[in-house]
Parts: structure tokens; C-alpha cells; sequence
């Protein structure tokens, strides 16, 4: 029984719970260490239920811990679900209020025989998620590597009449040499005033020169993932550009400098804010500072200047400050930090900005 | 205003509802013909209103149809929706049981400040897009033809000593100089025993000479997806691989032919799992026939033994039975087809298998 496993016990008893069905998919990787789809998992002193559809069984049965009893869905998995509540004899049993949908909490309740409470639940999993093991860290740091390769590997590829899908085209080959199984999320490049668009959607435009070519790109390395942005520079920088680049950097550090355990996550963002907004450009910095990551590219603690909780030693997550001038161009740098004990990691500290 | 919103107003009309909260992103993409994430979408007759975060207003004020009112998102989304409902007097308000959670739905009905009803609605937008429109259909074409040219460039770069990996590596970077924005799942390269999990992850395993390699693999192409899979053989082919593969070619060949408007879905999935069976291998093609493709790599139609409703023109979706004998290896060979009004059309009808 890992420990996870027996601190989700813990939580339950605290809240008076039986058992909890998880259905986020990163939450049940989490607690089986194994890649999980298409699954719901029960997590209950009496039994731990792993129930999958006859695509995974074969290799879930060489692959799941014994910790947990696989359940074959055949038909209907709500009422599956639901009987296995009543035949474990569970009265209170939670779920996960925000990833299960209203359609699948109703059909579960309407199997369900006996007089069972569904009891909605938060963070239980993502909770213990934010604070990364060794083992985790690990796969974290070398997502990040191969994601620094990558980035150093597309600085000479990248020249004015290349598409922005190509140059996306040879990150998603170069990960996959380098050992990630996939990119994290559709790497961004976006080149010239593209760039101004903080999600833009990687076009067929052709690179010009003397302009920026943003990328943010992150891979997956057994599941963990990496998440980084540098903007390229070709030919001449125009004099605002440069002006931007600088705010934008000097923001970062001010933002990364306040990080260690104890402190506030909304300092964190206000510090970089606050850089930006005395600059003038505070209205062109409309997202969040950064997103925790580990085995989802978004997770807990989200870096914003509404989280009023505190950095805790182990917490992973990206600090992302950006400036975008509509239609014209953007900059955003983001790298992923480590919380360590004394303060702060950078962990993708050896790549030029 | 497009066909399909107005066909959404005539359903609303007959349940009663005066307004529909659309929160699946490619239902959302489908009625606003834009690439939508991270969004919510009310249609209704009094106004149709997108709701947006800072990150993508830019990019909406440019391309969002004028018949939809954007609404920018500050602080809560929820309370945003709930008074939006309230600002245009709406009393009965759908939303999308499968896909709004539960914990959304808690917070807009938590907002509320009049007696406003929440109806849950099933597959409103669903049931119009699983019937293509020209313009879906010539992009579902370009896809599949994307596809179809990946498949026939691999061949050759498959051979014993490759990993896995490395195959996918190379696919993912064909797909998008021929104009694909991204793959539209993890292309799965299978070898060996390998092939014998439907849902194999696409590891580092080195393919070795004389056994199969499994390779299903879609495209996104400007929003629409494809989904082939075909199975490659090095060196000599082991009797009882060529037997099975005869065989799934051969239950394809069943479905294939029973095709046309009006035929009860059901009885698709029948006609190859039968002919599966009664060689002895049913228990070895262990999911569904096929699924409807389009915005999204797995729609409506389902193509299950469970589906009742019948074909009707204009539908696309995959034909793929496969038989994995566990540990030893698996075939599954996948099309694309279109119904059309005298029958079928096998939309990867150039791709030997």
C-alpha cells in the first residue's frame, strides 16, 4: 500500500467517508502508478476497486498493483459502480465534485440500492499531488531536459520562409528521439504578430525576418510533464521589443526571488504584476503568473493573485510572465521552479533567455 | 446565423427551453465554426453569447461570427452565467448533462438570483453534427487523405532495429508539413506482442524482424479528424498471424457491405463480430466495431452492437474489428466511411491493406 493510498484513508475517516470515487485520470495515475484512462477508481479501507473496460484488462492485469482488485466493466458502469458500494457495505462515499459529470452522478445514484450518500469532494488527490516524491521530481527533471534540448535544437532551424507548423513538426520529432512518448500539449509557435495571441493555435505562416518567434512547448516523460516558453529574435530586435523583452524577464526574477516556503502564492504573482503594471504594461498581462505541473500540465497550486495559500517545500510550477501588444507582437518567458527548503530551484536554469 | 443554431432554437422550442449552456468545446467549435477552447457558449433566441477569458479575447474580437456576443469572463464564470440568464429573462435554461460537472453545475445554481430551471439536455448539438455537411466532409477528406499519405511514407522507414518511438517521431513531423495543425490522438505504434493491446502506449521497444507492427494514427485538419489503422509486416509472416488477418479483413468486408441508409447500426457491428465468432475468436475482439468522427476523433454514431438508431446519409465513421491474442500479437484494421444516399463510401479506400 503506498502512502499516498494510506493519507487518502486518513482524509476520508477525518471527513467521515467510507470510500471516494475517483475519476480524474491524472489522480488515478497518481495513487496506481500507472497511466490511467478510461477508468474510475474506488479507494475504501474495505477494498481498493479499479474498474476498466476489456481494451485495458489484459494489460492491467500484468501491469496494477496488487493493492488494488480489478473489476471488469461489462455494460453499465454506473450500476457496477454503484453495486460495488452496496456489496462493500459503504454508507458515505465521496466523489470528485469536479471532474465528475452531472450525467454519470446521476446514473450512479440511480443504481444505487441502498440508502448510500454521494458526498462531494475537493482536492483530496491534487492536494497530495502538489508536493512532488523524489521519484516524481525525477521524471519532472527530465521532461524539463529533454524540453531545454529541444529548445537549444530549434534556435538554428528556425529562419525567415520556415512555416510555424514546421518548426513544431521538428520539436515533436526531436522529443520522441530524446525519450519523451509525446508532447505535454500542442506546442505553441507563434511568429510576429501571432505572437501576441497568448494561445495562439501554430498556423501555416511563414516566418519573417526581424521578428519574434515565440514557443511554449512541454513534453510528457512517463507521464510526467514540462512546460517552457522562449521568444527568438530574427535578424534585428525593434528598440520596444527589446524594452518588452527586459520588463518581462526583470519581472520574472522579481517574482522568482520572493519564492520560498512560508510565503503567500499570491505575493508571488504581485511581485511580477506589480513590475509590469508600474512599467505601464499592466493591462497587457492578462493570465495568471504560472500553473503547479506534474502528471498534468495544469495542476494545484495555480499561481494567481487571487490563491491566498502558502509555497510549501516540494511544490513544482511554472512562473510565466508575459506582455502582449494586441496585434502586433508578445513576449512571454516561462520557466518551471522547484520549492526547495531554503527557498527556490530553477529548474530549467541552464537555458539562455 | 447558421443552419445549425437554427435548428438548436426549433429543438429548444419543442422542450420547452429558452436557452441552452454548451460547455463541450467541440460542440461549442461546431455552431461558432472557430476552434473553441477553455469557453462556455449560450445559445438562445434572445441572444447568443460567448463567454471568454483575457487570454483569448484578442483572437475572438476577430474571428467570433457577429451572431454571437462576446462576453469577456472577470472574477467568477459562474456568477457571469447565472446573471446572464438572469439579464435576459430567461426561466428554463438547458445544460449538458454528460459533459457539465458536478461542481459547475453547483456554482451556477448557487449564482441564481430568480427562479431559473436547469434542464438536462442530451446530445442537442451532438445529433446534428453526427450528419456531415459538405464543408465538414471536405475537411474530413483532406484528413484522411493526410493520413492515408503517412502510412505509405512509414512503410519504408519501418525496420527491424527502429523503436517505436521513433516511428511515431517520424509520423508526427510527416503529418504536419502536409498541413495537419497536429495528430488528433497519440499515435499508436505497436510491435509484437505489443499489437496485442488495443490501447498500447507507444513505447521505446525496439521492433524486431518477423513480427507485425500496428500503427493507428489520425490527423486533425483544421478542426475535423481522421483515425486508420493498418497493420505492417516484416519479414516472414507466421501462418496463424495471416490466417487472423484474413480474418479481420474479411469481418471489415461484412460491415462494410451492409452499409446504407436505413440499416439499423446494430447490425453493422453484428455482421463482423459474427463472421469473427464463428471462426473462434470472439472472444478476441473485445470493443466496438466503430465510431463516428469528426470534430472530435470519437462522436456519435456509435457503432456498437447496443445501437439501435439507424444510418441516414451524410454519416462518417470507422469500421475496425480486431482480434489480440493476448501476449502473442493483434490485428486491427480501420477505414473510414461515408454514408451516402445509395450506400458506401470507403473514404481510405487508396490505402492497400
Amino acid at each position: 500500500m503506498n502512502l499516498a493510498i494510506k493519507s487518502i484513508y486518513a482524509q476520508l475517516e477525518a471527513a467521515n467517508i467510507d470510500g471516494l470515487l475517483i475519476s480524474l485520470p491524472a489522480n488515478i495515475s497518481y495513487l496506481t502508478e500507472i497511466n490511467s484512462r478510461d477508468a474510475y477508481l474506488l479507494v475504501s479501507k474495505k477494498e481498493n476497486i479499479y474498474f476498466a473496460d476489456s481494451r485495458y484488462t489484459q494489460e492491467l492485469k500484468k501491469n496494477l498493483n496488487q493493492a488494488f482488485t480489478l473489476e471488469k466493466i461489462n455494460g453499465s458502469v454506473f450500476k457496477l459502480i454503484a453495486d460495488t458500494f452496496g456489496r462493500l457495505g459503504l454508507k458515505r462515499v465521496g466523489f470528485e465534485e469536479r471532474y465528475l459529470v452531472c450525467g454519470e452522478y446521476k446514473n450512479i445514484k440511480k443504481e444505487l440500492k441502498k440508502a448510500i450518500d454521494l458526498i462531494p469532494t475537493h482536492s483530496l488527490v491534487e492536494g497530495l499531488r502538489e508536493i512532488k516524491t523524489p521519484a516524481e521530481l525525477q521524471k519532472i527533471r527530465k521532461a524539463t531536459r529533454i524540453t531545454i534540448d529541444a529548445l537549444r535544437f530549434i534556435r538554428d532551424f528556425i529562419s525567415p520562409g520556415r512555416k510555424e507548423i514546421e518548426v513544431a513538426a521538428e520539436l515533436e520529432r526531436f522529443i520522441r528521439y530524446r525519450g519523451a512518448a509525446t508532447s505535454a500539449f500542442n506546442i505553441i509557435v507563434a511568429s510576429g504578430p501571432n505572437s501576441s495571441f497568448p494561445h495562439h493555435i501554430t498556423s501555416q505562416r511563414k516566418i519573417k525576418n526581424n521578428e519574434p518567434v515565440l514557443i511554449d512547448i512541454g513534453v510528457d516523460y512517463l507521464g510526467y510533464k514540462s512546460d517552457l516558453t522562449r521568444v527568438f529574435f530574427l535578424g534585428t530586435m525593434e528598440t520596444i521589443l527589446e524594452k518588452i523583452y527586459n520588463i518581462v524577464l526583470k519581472a520574472q526574477q522579481e517574482a522568482i526571488k520572493k519564492i520560498k516556503p512560508g510565503v503567500r502564492i499570491n505575493k508571488i504573482d504581485k511581485a511580477a504584476r506589480r513590475y509590469i503594471a508600474q512599467r505601464g504594461y499592466g493591462r497587457f498581462f492578462c493570465h495568471n503568473l504560472g500553473h503547479g505541473i506534474g502528471l498534468e500540465v495544469h495542476e494545484e497550486p495555480n499561481i494567481s493573485a487571487r490563491e491566498e495559500n502558502r509555497l510549501r517545500p516540494a511544490m513544482v510550477f511554472s512562473i510565466e510572465p508575459g506582455i502582449y501588444l494586441p496585434n502586433r507582437f508578445g513576449v512571454r518567458i516561462e520557466d518551471l521552479v522547484l520549492v526547495t527548503p531554503e527557498g527556490v530551484e530553477l529548474l530549467s536554469d541552464n537555458l539562455d533567455k
